[in-house]
Parts: C-alpha cells; sequence; structure tokens
C-alpha cells in the first residue's frame, strides 16, 4: 500500500507558496469553487502565493458534486494554461475535478473515457507523468487529499462514476483545520458521514487475502485490495474519533478541537479506504446522488439539486450493515461498540442488528432526513437505483456478502425510512 | 510525513522476479549476509529470481552491523557492477548496506562523508536519483524497509552514525513473515528490543509542534520531524503488538502467528519513528554499540564482537523513560498500561518509575543480560560513553527533557545493572 504525503497543522496553509517555489513551479492552476472563492481558505492560499510571488490562475468554476461536463470545463481551462503545478482548495468536488484536470491536461490526446471507471469507461491505466498536485482539503470528509480517485455524475447515464490511479494522488496534502471553521452545519455533518462510511466500509471490506480474481502479477491489482491489517488500524483509528469527535464538530462552529480532529479522521479514513476500498454504502450512494429529483439540502450555497455525497452514502448504512453483518460479525459488533452501543450482553448473531440500530440513533441524534424518502425517492425508484448500482462493481465486489438484485432492491427498499 | 510502499503477506517474496520484471530492470544487486545467504528468506529470491528470468549478481559480504569499511566494500560493488535496481534480503545490516550502495553508486563523485548526518558528516541533501530497492526484511526489528535511514559504526571515532535522507528509502518492502520463522531466538529478542524502543521513542518524543529551530521552508525539515498525531497512531499500535506478542515470539519459532505480528509491528513502529524520531535509548545505544570490547551474543553467526543494536537500546530503556517521563508522564503511564501494568491507583508522579519497572519486568522474564556490566561496560567507561553520545544530537534533541553531560552521565551509570 502507497501513502501520500500529508502535513498537518493550524495555519500550514501559509506555507503553500514555499512549497510551490520548491517545486520550481513557473505557472500554477488554483482551483476552487464559487462559494469557497469568498471564504478564509481561498484567502489564506492566495495570501501565501502573494507573498511568495508565485504566478497563478484562479478557476473557481468547480461544480459541488461533479459531472462529466463540468471535469471537461476544468481539463480545457488546464489545458489553455499549460501549468506546471496545481492547488486544489476546497472539499471532495474540488480536489476531483483538480486530479482529472492535471490527467487530462496532462494525457492530451486521450478520450475522456479512456481513464474513467471499466464499464462505463476503458479504465485504462495511467502511464503519462503529472504535474505536482497540492491538495488543501476544506472540508472534513473525503480525503481525497490522500486517494487516488475522482468521483463525477455521468450525465447522460444518470450514474456517479469515477476514474481510479494511484498517478492522480496529490503530491502533498495540507491539513489545516483552520479552513473547517468556516463549514455550515449540514456541510459538517454530511461530509462527517463520509468518513463515518469510509471507515465502516473499509473496515468490513472483504478482506485482501479472499479478494478474486488476484492478478499474479502485482502491477495489475486494484487500488482497492480488501481490508488488510494496515487499513484496519486506519478505519478503526478513524472510526473512534467519528465516535468522540463528529456529534461536536456538527453542533459547535466554536468547537476547534473536535473540527481539528475530525480533519485528521477524515485523512486517516481516506489512507485506510484508499487502500482497502469501500463497499455497498458507496456503490449505492452513486445512484442515488445521480438519480436526484428536486432536493436541495440545507447549507449548500449551490443553484441545483443534489444529494450531498455523505448523505448519500450514510443513508443506506443500517440496511447495508444489517445485511453483510454474517460475514464478519465481530468487527460489525466491534464497530457498534466503538459507537456507544453497550455490547457486553450482546450475542454474535445480532451484530447486524446492533451495529443498524447504533446507526439509526446516531443519525436521529443529528437530524438527519428519514431515509431516502425523505430526499425524495419512492419505492417506484428501486429498479433505477439498483440498475444504477451494478456497474459499481468495482466497490459493490468489495462487500464482505455477495449480493444480487434481489438483495439491492431490498436495500433500497430497507432505506426509505430509518426511524 | 511520507510512508513507503509496503506489501505483507505469507508468500509474497515469489512476486519479486515479476516486480523487477515490471521495473524493467536488467541487472540487478541482490544484497545479503553470509548467514542469511544460506536460508530460507535468500532461497525464495533466489527462486523468485530464476522463474521470471533476473539477470543478477549477488553480493553476500554484508558485515552485521555495518561499519565505514563494509559500506564502502559494497559501495565499490555496486559501482563495479553498474546495477538498475537492488534487492536487500535481510535484517537492518543488509538493507542499511544496500541503500548505501545505490546511494553512492548513483552519486559515483561523492565522498563518503558528504551524505553522513552532521557534525560527523556533512550532511549534504540528496539530489541525484536512485535506481529501485525492494527491501525484504528478515528480523521483524528495524523497520528499515519503511525508512530513509542507514546506520554504520564509523571505526574510526568508534561511534555508530548513519546517513538519513528520505531518497534512501526503499521504493518497496516485501513484509513476508515466513522469514521470520528462521530466526533463532535472541535475534527474535534483540530486533523484537528494537520494534519496542522505535514505538516507546517515537510516542514520547520531543512533539512535533515545539520542536525548534524549525526551518520556515518545509524543504529544510529533518525526516525527525518529533511525535505527532499521525506517527502516535503507529507507535501505539506496534507498542500494542509488542505487549501481545513479542514474548510468544522470542519463546516458539512455531508461533507462527506471533512471529507475523512482530514482522508488521515492526514496519508499523518503523512508520512511526521514520517520522517521528527516536530519542535518548538510540543516542546512547551507539557508543554502546561503538565501543564494544569482547561482547559476543548468542546465536549471532559472526566472527566480531558486537553488542546487538536492538539489545544496546533497550539496556538503557529503563533509566531513560524514568528520566523522560516528567514532561509528557500520561504518555508514559499509557505505555507502562499497554505492557501491562496495573495503573489503577497509579499517582502521575510516579509515571517513570512504573514504566521502567514494567520495562525491567519485561526484560527480566525475557532473560535479557543484566545491564550494560553484562556487556562488558564499567564505571570507567562512561566518560567515553557520554562523549560519544554528544555528536548524536540529531536523535537526542528529541528527547522531550533536555539532557546536560552530567544527565547521561547518570543514565549510563543507572544502567549499568537492571535487576
Ligand atoms: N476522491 C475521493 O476519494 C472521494 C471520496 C469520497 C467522496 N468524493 C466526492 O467528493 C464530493 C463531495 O465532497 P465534499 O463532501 O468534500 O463536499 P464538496 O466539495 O461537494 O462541497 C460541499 C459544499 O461545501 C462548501 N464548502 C466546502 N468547504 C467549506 C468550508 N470550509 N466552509 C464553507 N463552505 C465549504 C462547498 O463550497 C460546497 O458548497 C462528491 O463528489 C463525492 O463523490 C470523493
Ligand atoms: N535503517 C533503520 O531505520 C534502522 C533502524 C534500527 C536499526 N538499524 C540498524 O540495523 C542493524 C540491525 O539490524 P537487525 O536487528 O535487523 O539485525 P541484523 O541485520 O544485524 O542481523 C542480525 C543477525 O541475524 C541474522 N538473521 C537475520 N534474519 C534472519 C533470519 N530470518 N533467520 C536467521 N538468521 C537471521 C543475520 O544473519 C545476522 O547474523 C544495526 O546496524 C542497526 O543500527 C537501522
Ligand atoms: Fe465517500
Ligand atoms: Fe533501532
Amino acid at each position: 500500500m502507497a501513502i501520500s504525503n500529508i502535513r498537518y497543522g493550524q495555519g500550514v496553509t501559509k506555507e503553500i507558496g514555499m512549497d510551490l517555489q520548491n517545486l520550481g513551479a513557473r505557472k500554477v492552476c488554483l482551483m476552487t469553487d464559487k462559494n469557497l472563492s469568498q471564504l478564509p481558505p481561498v484567502n489564506a492560499v492566495l495570501n501565501s502565493l502573494a507573498k511568495y510571488g508565485i504566478n497563478f490562475q484562479m478557476y473557481d468554476n468547480v461544480r459541488v458534486e461533479p459531472t462529466d461536463q463540468s471535469f471537461l470545463d476544468a481539463i480545457q481551462f488546464a489545458k489553455k494554461g499549460e501549468f506546471d503545478a496545481y492547488v486544489a482548495v476546497g472539499g471532495g468536488s474540488v480536489m476531483d475535478t483538480c486530479k482529472a484536470a492535471n490527467l487530462y491536461a496532462s494525457s492530451p490526446t486521450s478520450d475522456f473515457l479512456d481513464y474513467v471507471n471499466a464499464p462505463i469507461g476503458k479504465g485504462k491505466p495511467v502511464t503519462v507523468p503529472l504535474k505536482p498536485l497540492i491538495a488543501v482539503p476544506t472540508t472534513a470528509g473525503t480525503g481525497s487529499e490522500t486517494t487516488g480517485v475522482a468521483i463525477f455524475d455521468f450525465k447522460e447515464l444518470k450514474v456517479k462514476t469515477g476514474i481510479a490511479s494511484r498517478a492522480i494522488k496529490p503530491t502533498l496534502g495540507i491539513i489545516d483545520p483552520l479552513h473547517t471553521l468556516s463549514m455550515p452545519e449540514r456541510i459538517v455533518a454530511n461530509s462527517g458521514f463520509d468518513v463515518l462510511c469510509h471507515a465502516l466500509e473499509s473496515y468490513t471490506a472483504l478482506p485482501y487475502n479472499m479478494r478474486s480474481p488476484c492478478p499474479s502479477n502485482p502491477i495489475n491489482r486494484p487500488a482497492y485490495q480488501g481490508s488488510n491489517p494496515i487499513s484496519d488500524v486506519w478505519a478503526l483509528h478513524a472510526l473512534r474519533i467519528v465516535a468522540k469527535y463528529l456529534k461536536r464538530a456538527i453542533r459547535s462552529p466554536e468547537d476547534h478541537e473536535a473540527r481539528a480532529k475530525m480533519h485528521l479522521a477524515s485523512a486517516f479514513a481516506g489512507i485506510g479506504f484508499g487502500n482497502a476500498g469501500v463497499h455497498l454504502c458507496h456503490g449505492m450512494s452513486y445512484p442515488i446522488s445521480g438519480l436526484v429529483k428536486t432536493y436541495k439540502p440545507k447549507d449548500y450555497n449551490v443553484d441545483h439539486s443534489l444529494v450531498p455525497h455523505g448523505l448519500s452514502v450514510v443513508l443506506t448504512s443500517p440496511a447495508v450493515f444489517a445485511f453483510t453483518a454474517q460475514i464478519h460479525p465481530e468487527r460489525h459488533l466491534e464497530a457498534a461498540e466503538i459507537l456507544g452501543a453497550d455490547i457486553r450482553t450482546a450475542r454474535i448473531k445480532d451484530a447486524g442488528f446492533i451495529l443498524a440500530d447504533t446507526l439509526r440513533k446516531f443519525l436521529f441524534d443529528l437530524n438527519v432526513d428519514d431515509g431516502l424518502a425523505a430526499v425524495g425517492y419512492s419505492k417506484a425508484d428501486i429498479p433505477a437505483l439498483v440498475k444504477g448500482t451494478l456497474p459499481q462493481e468495482r466497490v459493490t465486489k468489495l462487500s464482505p456478502r455477495p449480493q444480487t438484485e434481489e438483495d439491492l432492491s431490498a436495500l433500497f427498499e430497507a432505506s426509505m425510512k430509518l426511524y
């Protein structure tokens, strides 16, 4: 497994101008979204670039929950700019867009589908050298600063998919907890649920030595290798932080400690799932996001409807872990205990229900919408949701328990209402 | 912080020929020591090289506890061979020698002292590109497969020192627990003590935000950054494994689980201390090894006297942690608890004594020699031992508590007898 460089500390963003000087960058592409372009994290970066006299162009057209079209716009900007380094300041949407821009600007003759995950795209391996990319996360969620993954919504197919390659992993992640202070409540909550699911899914993913086929040549093995003794360390550690600090981080913007801990947990969980992978909550979330109708979440300063990624993964989590627990019940029970369940008298065969109940209680306490119905879906949508999950086999096959289409239907149905 | 690639699993060594093919290697340098050249780990590598038709030359002249002269011999071999990849199969002695050979063969006009740590050498930054190096550890100790460090004994000065640069970190570490099965009892013990001290020292090292000077340009910051929230995860995790499995691994070569866990713990602790650093046990160990008189440890199949590295660090550990505990007593107490102490009624001000006692008991149970006296030192040697510690400021300054020469004298004196 491989792990990116990260630098952690309050205020470390002020060094970014120096990092770019050290990289010998002469023309930098700074990416962010419209909302963030007015906020302290982007300001801190601009100040440092100015201080060190870094020549740059800013692109603030990143779409929150990016699409193929919004990726292509950013790629076009990158191609024109002939940049020699990239800086992404934002949540997963910005970091992922910047990874794609760097990739396709470095491989200008490639077709967009070339690097998109199979079976939707061609899933070609990346062999061109990319430019350095410094990621500055401003949510405590995706861990994208540590992963070689970029996710987008494929509009035509109404399904989310992505690009996965070690080559697009950021050169450096700058984890500066000051940036989390400007996040409104629901963004802390939803991005925090993403951390929660990264940790739970990677800890319960199919073990690395049970994955099949296991390509005999190491170079052909996927980035998502299944759970393993190293990703377990990160997943459990992130889960413990989520259990202790997520509620505090959501409830009070003044709780610097809680927000800082969640910012680190996001990177920890990213290192975990970036090596082990995620499974059903993520696989099923992609159509939940992709098929969005009119849902507009609170606190998201955007003009299109969307189901935020973290919400789209967490809403199915009670059903998913009730379903998967029969494979590693002891891990499910351990996770429930970390999240606050009293398991002293628990029976191992109830592990799934216990974890599901613990998650439901956790979500209820945090005022999370009551299931898929609350974000606009009804029973009639289930076939489309299932259909959108089927091409996500890159992740769904990492589920410890294999699933039929009927299983997926049942999981969506069980997620319509939570409480 | 940066972490190397590692691959873990029983039997994964058989893939090494493929890895070298993937790297396009046409002439490989295989390094090991005389003893290992007859044992299963080297055999497994040779089989894979043969299977994939890899062209290689073998160097089995590595010295156990290398010296400047033994490094130079290996460097000469590497320069002559014009290799395009390196494979190191062995303990820290082999991996470190191979790192040095790769470095100087890639920088053929450099003087040997150029890259050696200041103030003994010039401590120049490495700017030349190195060849890929695959490290296959056969002890469960140094974690050298994950670090940018190579240690040797500078004969003229009678002191150990080293080379520290991210550039010499192996490209890939292959952690195959099968290789630990051939280790005799004292090699398991001594290399395990190294893991123990890497974990304890990096967990109690000066925190990263208290280090001074802290060079304002990130590129000038040392590899050893002080303890930090990320290295803490690795250190604690490694310490828990040591507490649970080291005794079992030492007592029974048949206990595959315990030996496998220790093999992973060694890499975990390596990632921890490779970023956080070590402090007094290591700083003081270098003269303890360097000034060796006639001590010949059991189970080491070599013809020169030596104090094995792990033994040289652990013998001072009770005294060291009794000394440092006043700075982070709660961490010292936590470590004692992990190692088995009952701390329910402990007073925080006794943290140092409690950890020291716990370590003494741990060592006594494992038949460790009774202090520095048992490896050949007496009070009369203390001035020389102190003198040999002074140039180790790269690590000693990471001690949470600053130390005078008198303090060092007292620490050596307190380590003469343990029980
Ligand atoms: N690459 C990966 O490894 C990975 C992993 C999980 C999710 N994702 C993807 O990442 C995207 C979601 O990213 P996200 O959850 O980080 O949110 P986001 O990037 O979509 O941002 C959500 C909203 O929060 C705002 N915002 C972000 N930081 C803020 C701050 N500090 N203060 C105020 N407002 C702030 C943004 O402007 C935006 O309106 C999805 O597309 C998802 O699929 C990627
Ligand atoms: N680079 C680093 O980060 C780092 C860290 C700590 C220590 N070190 C250095 O590493 C050296 C010590 O390394 P070590 O403790 O791994 O031991 P080692 O490499 O010195 O080997 C010790 C003995 O064990 C034998 N041996 C090794 N593996 C065996 C196996 N599987 N079966 C049977 N015999 C085996 C060797 O042949 C040798 O005789 C010291 O020079 C020390 O200073 C380096
Ligand atoms: Fe996610
Ligand atoms: Fe060591």
